[in-house]
């Protein structure tokens, strides 16, 4: 009998109704398989609990913060256990330091240090379905830590790694990975099968489905994970090592951000350590930085321009704004019109001419580049947020994904 | 330096604002003397949670809603903790389960089995106000278990007691115990000190500041209580063993319930073995028997009359039905239109003539005995409910309470 882990996400267990919904989805699997459920806060709760704790405090301690925000996952095990029972198969309920899920000490967004899952293995042995509280760990002091954004997915798949499950199923409120986003393209297709690698890129490029951190540690531990609709039936998505499964083709989909930022600082002299001291500055206040072009705008001086995540846009400026006299630039742009529009393929590897088709499709289309990077299966162009739902769809044509 | 343990119900945390001043209320103290607080779940979210529970099934797993209700008290203790720390006071929140509280495997209804307050003591030690949430603790399964009710109030005593506190403040929305109910007799004056004896039996007979069980926990370990208002900053009531601080009177309080309800088994033979049957049957199935009378009406025959509470009265009549039969009894009767007046006082042991004095004064009003109880400290009556506030009045001026 082999054990699967199914996550299941806010949305999946947000009223009474969908949490008989996930219930049944769990007994339904547990007829054949050893279970292991791992659960999210219920809908909007984790916020309701942060938008509480502003109104006692400016500035919550993050040890508490994490004691706070640790009830949501807590909350969705109790109902979803009672559910399971009450219809007659045996459940238990396990929060995540009941679940042997070790962390760090970083607060609100712990790393998970190691899984010691006796006590899992010791209710699945007794033939009990176990729903494991996602997003949430025990640190060495022996306090709740949170995981962070994607915290209950990464739960789910470190789970699957530590009890050497088959497969970790990814229950969400889409059905599956799309070749782009189906409210912006509706010939968009569900992709069958993807590679850890483009779906990491793709992760990176806009798209919301699974948060990088996952997708990381289910390459490093070889866990298939399935992406699938928490109320339809059908396939979803399986992301899995490179290989005879994973199809090849140039280009798998077409991914957009438009919470991208532009920063430029203007005429600095050309001399070594520049660019380490703007992006060391930005690096000790935590800000990641996605792309940067250095341009030789005129002899002995460049401009430099990278864009960050929009909420960082303010500590960005200011920081530009302290480092401009030090380095003798003659001025800062910040730039919120711009989005970067992303294509993802294991293909491109070994196909030449990928980046001059997206260049050539975006020129036709009159849509102008204003910064381009590129990793060895993916391009990304920043452009006008104005033009990015067009660019989306004149590459997804472009690289015929309406036809698979 | 010496250690006080805090108390807050659920009223005194409802929200933010409320929260607030408990912190300040905490920080006043925490200048002269080492704290640990325990804090009831915010307002009705005990209530709320366990009616979503309903939600999802009509019969919750008792394991599951432990699971499930003890997030109440976390979220108190983390707003709580925040609300103190971001006053630039050092504290810290601690779980049932992490302050070391050790309960038996009844779930929902667990009696505390030991307290080991290491944990507690070390974060006392660097100076750290100690918050801890109320009503729950970790049985030998390693699961969270729930003390059922007052059980916060039991978590602050038995946390004095194993901590070796001076004092248990016990904060809430009333601002002391008073000689009866001020909302029914307005002349109710509020009692300074209070034998723990003489509480027991005003809690027993329907004073609703505390439990039973927190009194007699306190009791028995010597821990002083003192019952007061979380929003006025007046003397409360002290509650501690008999000896000179607790002034002697006859009187100290007259309590009353109307959730009383009046049942009687008619005709049954008198023989050996019967009450023991009848109340038998009734404990099996937990009802708490209250009064009882049993009255020879004719030669070998006896009616039975007891009391329990208002919500077992179904259970109660079904069991009594069945047991007609058996018995040979000619009738069930159920009577829903009683209600009980105690009056409470050390003294009485040492007066004669309390219980005519209470008598003669029902009697004088037109008010009808129809049950009565005695203990050494406390005597009891069944009237008509109809009566009951008439009663209050009427014994409290009797034994001039009002003078007090």
């Amino acid at each position: 009998m082999s054990l699967i882990v199914m996550k299941f996400g806010g949305s999946s267990v947000a009223d009474a109704d969908k949490i008989k919904n996930v219930a049944n989805r769990v007994i339904e699997r547990a007829r054949k398989n050893k279970v292991v459920v791992v659960v999210s806060a219920p809908g909007d709760m984790t916020d309701d609990l942060i938008e509480l704790s502003r109104k006692v405090t400016d500035s919550p301690d993050d040890r508490e913060m994490d004691m706070l925000i640790s009830t949501g996952e807590q909350v969705s095990i109790a109902l979803l256990t009672m559910a399971i029972k009450s219809c007659g198969v045996n459940a238990i309920s396990l929060t995540g330091p009941q679940a042997g899920i070790y962390a760090d000490t970083s607060h609100t967004k712990a790393r998970i240090t190691k899984i010691i899952p006796t006590k899992i293995n010791n209710e699945l042995s007794k033939g009990k379905v176990v729903i494991v509280a996602g997003f949430q760990g025990i640190n060495p002091h022996e306090d709740i830590t949170t995981l962070g954004r994607g915290g209950s997915d990464l739960t789910a798949v470190a789970l699957a790694a530590a009890l050497k499950s088959n497969e970790c199923e990814i229950y969400t409120d889409v059905d599956g990975v799309y070749t782009t986003d189906p409210r912006v393209v509706k010939e968009a297709k569900k992709i069958p099968v993807v590679s850890y690698d483009e779906m990491l890129e793709m992760a990176g490029s806009g798209a919301q489905v699974m948060q990088g951190r996952s997708i990381e540690v289910a390459k490093k531990f070889g866990v298939k994970i399935h992406v699938r609709s928490s109320f339809k039936k059908t396939e979803g998505t399986s992301i899995m090592e490179e290989g005879s499964e994973v199809e090849e083709v140039v280009v798998r989909a077409v991914t957009f951000d438009k919470n991208q930022v532009k920063l430029s600082i203007l005429d600095i002299p050309d001399r070594p350590g520049i660019a380490s001291k703007i992006f060391g500055e930005l690096a000790k206040e935590s800000i990641n930085v996605d792309m940067i072009i250095q341009s030789a705008a005129r002899q002995k001086y460049n401009d430099i321009s990278f864009t960050v995540a929009r909420p960082d846009i303010k500590k960005t400026h200011n920081i530009l704004n302290a480092l401009k006299k030090t380095l003798g630039a003659s001025g800062v742009i910040v730039d919120d019109t711009v989005a970067k529009v992303s294509i993802v393929g294991v293909g491109m590897k070994s196909h030449p001419g990928v980046a001059s088709t997206m260049f050539n499709a975006l020129a036709k289309k009159g849509i102008n580049i204003e910064m381009i990077s590129t990793s060895e299966i993916k391009i990304s162009c920043v452009i006008k947020a104005a033009d990015i739902e067009k660019a989306v769809a004149t590459l997804h044509r472009a690289f015929e994904l309406e036809k698979k």
